[in-house]
């Protein structure tokens, strides 16, 4: 127990500053204005300080889709019923949603995770269409008591860590986006904000699926409650996912560890992929340095919790449908952002004038 | 002279809204939180709208980079020399700058056009390297007196018309980004804006190429003096553009005006792009239907081009390259926004239940 954890958290060392530097001096030279591509050049940085490369690899991307389900679904948090979330992975599994598009579009591979569906989800684990590596039938309701056990919150993060290395070593991919499903997980996620990051409840806790003032008034109530019925430890991350979390976000937060682990980017995503994240970094606060926010989410707590990673999100665009279509969709800019290492020529490469040469006035 | 530009002009009608509306209505019951993609949903019903189409074709892209120079540069409005055109379009012939590798990225090609380069670049217009459509070897110097006579800008659009025209039917394009190199021409796009959306030269006019605050002070009195001299008539596109334009600028505005009478959309870049979609948008206001927004620039002058067209960008990345790469870096979120109409499933289709289903409270 906790052997896996405890040596991915010993094997992950910061982010590469010669890379880094090697990598600014190149960008520097490019035939271009400097820094003319501002935020693009500085994720071209952080490639190379992750990847220790000046052709940080990209190619091969996929999005792993955590899914899971939530006790605290009984106190009404959210708008639909929790068999949408077996519903919505096998939508995953054919082809049919939001964020097949969107990986599709970006050139990744789909892989969903059942963390622990209240359904079982034989037929689809048999047949190898998900992962399947449930830790119980859905979480215990946080309003009334932990949403888990101590070692069962370890035995989240730790498949998260065997999913990445099974993605990166086995399957050969570079680039990793952390998604989600999991009705009702909005909830556990503003806790665990507010948690971690010492906020309110209040001020952490968005309109979720698209529940209304009321219902989202009522949302914060059970959060306070959860708070104050499991006082988590907030120094502790593994306490506050076992009284607070949810299996999906534990799984999140492993998946992040294990890449940070063997030095490959992720792609974090919106409000629940982002507390994940946050597990991660307490954790481990270096893994913050693999870690790339794709978006910045409508809900409320996100953009809390992208401060307290102290990361800028890619792209704005009023998203907050989780998945992982946030980061599937800033894939292409990281692909592009490699690509001005890899394919641009510096001036004197491209027998281009710097702005040094002589010029009328 | 004008058949061209007038038939086009005629032929431009608005984005359909029977089409948006299907678009919108089928957006509406696909399996997610209503609208929860946000601005891809937005802008997917553009696309519909645009394209007439529930699954606008979007799969062949094209970054058109419109390359000329200008007379202003003696004034000494840039940080680098004139040359740095020609050689910057031999870079992009041997693919060596940043917009083959973002377009590359994003599956595009890119031609690039000769509307006025001073150096002749005969080998590689025989060649076919390059499309070859001079108005003449650079404009004449806007602070002593107009850029190109009536004539002149009448020619331009009529070529970056038939440039589109070009793409669209004879080599199949679907999708446009318009990009420029041009040394000097912030200078010009800056009191094309301040023109056009009837502000100050001081408000629109930024760092250009990197230049410091003291050759910004000298820029923008450069450009109060080409108002004054010039004295553009605001409500006449075309005698703005040829008392103030580059030749490029106004084969950018062609190129949407003949992307828009060919109901194709148009991603717009930074400064030079907008500047020329603010002319086009001055010949014919609903052409603006047919534009994308790819990007805010750090250009001063960018945010309030886009105000005047009433569009939000999708990117805020700090580029101020030009080029086209914001164009292309975008070209990718308007193909996800196409996927989604075309590949997300219905809660029906997929058998998921919606909202109004019944579930514990």
């Amino acid at each position: 127990m906790m052997k896996i954890l405890n040596q991915t958290l010993f094997t992950i060392a910061p982010a590469s500053v010669p890379w880094r530097t090697r990598a600014t001096e190149r960008l520097d030279q490019l035939t271009m204005p400097h820094w003319a591509l501002g935020r693009l050049m500085d994720l071209a940085v952080d490639l190379a300080g992750i990847t220790r490369s000046l052709q940080p690899p990209i190619q091969r991307k996929v999005v792993v889709v955590m899914a899971a389900d939530h006790g605290v679904v009984a106190e009404g948090v959210s708008k639909y019923p929790q068999d949408v979330t077996w519903q919505m992975v096998a939508n995953f599994v054919n082809r049919g949603a939001s964020i097949n598009a969107l990986a599709g579009q970006a050139g990744a591979d789909v892989r969903v995770v059942d963390m622990g569906i209240a359904q079982g989800m034989k037929d689809l684990a048999h047949s190898g269409a998900i992962i399947s590596l449930p830790v119980a039938r859905g979480t215990a309701n946080i309003a009334k008591g932990p949403a888990m056990t101590r070692a069962q919150a370890i035995t989240s993060l730790e498949s998260g860590i065997q999913v990445a290395r099974r993605m990166i070593e086995t399957e050969g991919y570079e680039l990793i986006g952390v998604g989600e499903m999991g009705i009702g997980n909005t909830t556990p996620s503003a806790a665990l904000i507010a948690t971690l990051c010492g906020e309110s409840a209040l001020s952490s806790t968005g309109h979720g699926t698209g529940i209304d003032d009321e219902q989202r008034r009522h949302k914060v109530a059970i959060i306070e409650a959860a708070l104050r019925i499991n006082q988590p430890n907030p120094e502790d991350g593994i306490d506050v996912l076992a009284k607070l979390g949810g299996f999906e976000i534990g799984g999140i937060a492993g998946v992040i560890l294990g890449a940070a682990a063997r030095q490959k980017p992720v792609l974090i995503d919106g409000l629940i992929s982002t507390a994940g994240a946050l597990i991660a970094q307490r954790l481990m606060p270096t893994a913050t340095d693999y870690m790339i926010a794709a978006h910045r989410s409508v809900e409320k707590g996100h953009l809390i919790a992208l401060r307290h990673l102290e990361k800028e999100p890619l792209l704005d665009l009023q998203l907050r449908l989780g998945e992982g279509t946030g980061a599937a969709l800033a894939m292409n800019l990281v692909e592009a952002a490699a690509r001005l290492l890899s394919e641009v020529k510096t001036f004197s490469e491209a027998a281009v004038s710097n702005q040094n040469a002589v010029h009328p006035r």
